[in-house]
């Protein structure tokens, strides 16, 4: 059974408590829905979002910019390390299936952008700042048709992915 | 001698005649003072610069996403085809000195998130619309405490550019 | 739990029964050790060694050249396109704990390099010709003082796999 | 005008004297003819080729694995780092339009297998031992009919590039 991968990108590094709530919240919920966690395998929402799916046996997955293991946070399962610094949040866009983006700075812009070039669906959680909220509700460029799509809650962002999950099945 | 290499981001397809025109006055200036173009390699900005570029007898390096060189525009010295698909646009961001951007879409909205990471002046045209327009005069995150700068000539852009490489040999 | 990888490389393209037959029975054994799968995800014994695993539960990872997730041979349960093309071969290499070898052809001489260069352990089953045979029992430069481990049955790259992470544990 | 680009491969740490002395002498043969120089932009024989055709004027490109200019040589114009680590192997064998080995080590092997992989010509110089030596005269695998020619002086080397620039021109 191939897993439904859902990319985790935004901050890897913030105290904001509510945030990491809501990230550690989602991981729950997606977990125990049977989808898999992809992310770039750090801190801040990354690992919230892995202990979060990891109270529920989720699977996690995280895709690492360097060489070594163990910069991974200890909720991820799968551990892949590219050594391919930053050119390495390219994959963590096209392997996840959805995008949910809470946060995040420069580096999650640049998933951002992926993830709009290689057609993912991206919803954005607009209530931690960020590229997240900056973006959450506009388009990258004209060349789509559809928009980020706007989250403030844990379930409207399940909400979102159960939508295009079966709007997938329906149309293959 | 190693070559100051200007990396040139923006719209790979375009017709806006003021666009294309502006790109290539800016790559002749950027030839005449000894400058290299580094790039996407494609259409559009990148292709009106190199032409630009040549007719000053200035180099011009073309980082392409696939396998084949016959991708490059035919103003392209130095043809490099990486492979790696849109990943390759960390590189272009990488091995510039400085960045300037022109119009854009997704993959230069890419493009200007890494060059941020990298630490890179960024310079944005603000006549054509697009990401760069977008930005100009602003920061990406609160990681950097200098700005896009915005730029509105061709003069402008030289004028940001001498003044990074003077305060650069100063520094060092 | 991180799982432990398991790199598989070797003849993606290949209808000698015994060489796939052994690659199955290889899958079979790891995940009865609870031992994860990472290869290239396509055909040969990549699909051979997965079909085993998933006989018994194992958990398979297919690490993608392309951006298509059908790309995967259909017993891969973590699907991740990279879309770097033949360059994933590195990430194969970093990402496995150790390496099995079966047949291969320039791809596989590729990533036994690269898991030489990243210091893994690399066992290379000289039943089936090509690199691993080739290989088998030497050196790749003098950098290591180890040799590519020549094994000859499923057993005996069990006995190698489990001897490495015994020692593994004891010297951490 | 597109350059013609000769990858260099090989030891990036040499102190054999007659291995240094052939590279500079082949840099400086390449030069004299127009052909411009592609590597890894770091020590040994890439320094030694690049040093060589400075001497004449030739143009130096390096491809980096990290994120610092200042890991090339000083003989390097044209200064590209990637970040990518050692999947950087796979651009240089890509973007050069003939591959020359001299020595080698287990970069040089992934270099050489690329290489084949792409299609591309390769020279191995016999002299100086390596992955350049052991391959010369024989063949990755069955996919692809000609063999890695070996060649023990510059001269030959030369001669080498010059009837495949020669049979390309004619066949296209």
């Amino acid at each position: 059974m191939t897993y439904i991968l859902i990319g985790i990108i935004g901050d890897s590094e913030t105290d904001n408590y509510e945030e990491l709530e809501f990230a550690e919240k989602l991981g729950e919920e997606l977990a125990k829905r049977g989808y898999a966690i992809i992310c770039g395998g750090r801190g801040g929402v990354m690992e919230a979002v892995a202990k979060g799916a990891k109270k529920y046996g989720g699977l996690t997955i995280g895709i690492l910019p360097g060489f070594d293991k163990s910069e991974a946070n200890p909720y991820i399962d799968v551990v892949i390390p590219t050594g391919l610094g930053w050119a390495r949040n390219s994959i963590v866009a096209l392997a996840a299936d959805i995008i949910v983006a809470i946060g995040g700075k420069s580096g999650t812009l640049s998933e951002i952008a992926y993830a709009w070039m290689y057609g993912k669906k991206i919803i954005a959680v607009k209530n931690f700042g960020g590229w997240a909220q900056k973006l959450a509700g506009s388009r990258i460029d004209e060349r789509r048709d559809d928009f980020i799509l706007p989250a403030t809650t844990v379930k409207e962002v399940i909400s979102y992915i159960s939508s295009f999950l079966n709007k997938t099945k329906k149309d293959s």
